[in-house]
């Protein structure tokens, strides 16, 4: 069985299944944010349905419109706060604790070999951390409040090899957009993709983040790293002994429904361009557009590492006169750790504007929306047209070495451009 | 003649003036904002003048919507950005700088002795560092930009003498809402409230700068601290020894309206309840208020002062669950001095939301918005009916002591109810 099938027979309670199979799975989390995971709480009372089965198993977190911008976005928050109190829900994150997903493994409300949905699509970025994550819509988020189970089609697994060491300011965010290039928006549609080799052991788990956040970017149900020393030393931090107890692993004769090879080490820092996120090219190959807006932050680079990295160019630098360049730690303890290790000051010095924990202007929604015609780079996944502002804004997806240089040079660039390094 | 008379005659060219006359008078700053600076901008093309006289008077800033919410504040910036570029004005703060009050003197923008106009109401703020500033309308700043020059008729001066040592937790906050529970919102229309007193002189630049803000609650043209050592010092440090070199006081013969003396040590800490500026009463009196959100912030009190004020409430302290405090940094200089004293530090592990400095939730533009019922206290400087989110939330102004405590008990509390000293 692959790592995901295991998943599945664990939670439906059989001993195998196999892919393309329809099981009923019990839950482990079930994640509702403040937009999609609001009309889940509307959904779940319109069916009548009286109470939440397991309310530990809900964590609600707002996220999307953190702080408020406007009366509606500060009403949806209360409604959580509501629906946690009525229904008894502990987990509920609502005044600037951080953004869902990378809350979920911070807070230890997430373990090797568990079965988590959510209200958003990003769901899957807990592949990272050996857990079978995704997003589905909020009439089927309710149902499993109601009854703590739901049915799946087990997915088939795409087994996605990347080897070699990589070059400097090469991420986790280059080698998922180095995937996405070559398999296209529906090139894993309802799929999981199972990253190994060497390069993915070498990731550190906000780099696996980064990896498996986007795997729904190429339409894959899911995403899965599989654990390791990495993942037993997080699990034993957040669980205690306890925590690799459900760690699954494929076996060496699963089924997969294909296998891909990357040589890691060929990739280049890349970028992915206006209106798509597998628009893919290098950086270096798209350098010199110039910039309106530079965004670091997000559920897929919001990270201590994503900020260490961009503090590595910013240090000593100035953001380019005119641009304005945002960083949004994706939590609160992030946005403490950062400020502990000097990185925000580095980043204040530097130019930047420090954002509170949101995923605001990732979805065009406040806290650094795009005017038409504007340009930026930013370490978010998507950059559909409109995605983060105006019709005519333009959003280049990259790192957050790149996304500082750019920051740093007023257009997109390569980092060793900027640093000579 | 009074302070403010004698700023009129310099600026006017002439030996002396007197309250009630009107004058033609150079400007030393003309202040813009994102919303009605961006009215301006518009309204000087509409007039068919094609150049800004100096343009280095002109100071440029984007804080009512920074970082943008949406494509349209987005463009309000960029139209900003374009004036600044055609017309070669320097002084341009679009990219997180700060909020245009507390940035023109932290920046050295502003001299004792200076006439400051500004699109903003509260550019009376000025008034703490010995000089006169005033808000106008979009068009009469307009007109200053073409001609350098405007007519003002010179205020009648109230002075305002204020004694006595300060009770804990009373600041400038409190004695600016004693003067307005007094005099009320129409009780200095068009005069100059000039501050005078032991207690005055005790109250540090930040104080004051809190102190003067407010004065335009009461309806006032203007705000006048007479300059001191303090004020030298920092006109030392922002402009050398030339810095003084226009600074003027009050002659002792000269003619106020009306003198109105308070004992400042008799002033407990106060708040302005819902829906006015004026509606003052004792925190102690209205404590028990429950709460949805505390902002620490604003052109009027997210000074250093303040962010250390809630920082020496909120150590070792919790705010209360279900509570959003927000605390934003009046510029990104204060940003950076409150994480280097580690007050950024106590205020996140308190559990505070830090956001980028803004003029945002203030004025309910985003970063904090209050949904229908919701409660607020807010260091800001207006409470009327929907002016932090929706028409039946609720604002009480209060000091950043007030706001701290009240963000830990969860309702609206007099800091010694919390710190027990």
């Amino acid at each position: 069985m692959t790592a995901v099938e295991k998943i599945f027979a664990a939670h439906a309670g059989k001993a195998g299944t196999a892919a393309g199979e329809i099981v009923t799975a019990r839950i482990d989390r079930i994640l509702l944010h403040d937009i999609t995971g609001a009309l889940a709480i509307d959904l779940l009372a319109a069916m009548g349905a009286d109470r939440v089965v397991e309310p530990d198993r809900v964590v609600l977190v707002g996220d999307h419109y953190s702080p408020p911008p406007d009366p509606t976005a500060a009403g949806l928050l209360s409604l959580m706060e509501r629906f946690a109190a009525e229904k008894g829900i502990r987990h509920l994150f609502t005044t600037g604790e951080g953004i869902e997903h990378t809350l979920l493994p911070e807070q230890g409300l997430l373990r090797p070999g568990d079965l988590v949905i959510g209200t958003d699509s990003h769901t899957c970025t807990a592949g990272a951390f050996g857990a079978v994550g995704t997003g589905m819509g909020s009439s089927d988020i309710a149902a499993a409040m109601a009854l703590g189970e739901l049915w799946f089609k087990v997915p088939e697994t795409i087994r996605v090899t990347m080897t070699g060491a990589r070059r400097r300011y090469v991420t986790g965010k280059d080698l998922i957009l180095q995937v996405l290039g070559a398999i296209t928006a529906d090139g894993a549609t309802y799929k999981c993709l199972e990253f190994q080799g060497d390069t993915i052991e070498g990731l550190n788990l906000d780099e696996r983040m980064a990896l498996c956040n986007m795997a729904v970017e190429a339409g894959a149900k899911t995403a899965f790293v599989p654990p390791d020393d990495k993942t037993r030393h997080w699990a034993r931090e957040k669980h205690g002994d306890g925590g690799m107890a459900q760690a699954v692993w494929s076996d060496p004769d699963a089924t997969f429904q294909t296998s891909l090879d990357f040589d890691a080490g060929a990739v280049e820092p890349l970028c992915a361009r206006p209106y798509a996120p597998d628009n893919v090219a290098p950086v270096a190959a798209t350098a010199g557009v110039r910039l309106n807006q530079v965004y670091i932050g997000n559920c897929a680079n919001g990270t201590l590492t994503d900020l260490r990295q961009a503090a590595e160019i910013l240090a000593g630098r100035r953001v380019a006169k005119g641009v304005r360049c945002i960083v949004v730690p994706a939590t609160r303890q992030i946005y403490r750790d950062a400020m502990r290790e000097g990185v925000l000051e580095i980043l204040a010095a530097a130019g930047a504007i420090i954002g509170p924990s949101t995923c605001g202007a990732c979805a065009g929604l406040h806290m650094g929306v795009l005017a038409e015609d504007q340009v930026a780079v930013a370490t978010t996944n998507r950059n559909y047209r409109g995605r983060m502002g105006a019709h005519s804004s333009q959003v280049y997806l990259a790192n957050a070495y790149v996304a500082a240089a750019s920051a740093v040079a007023g257009e997109l660039i390569h980092p060793a451009e900027v640093t000579g390094a």
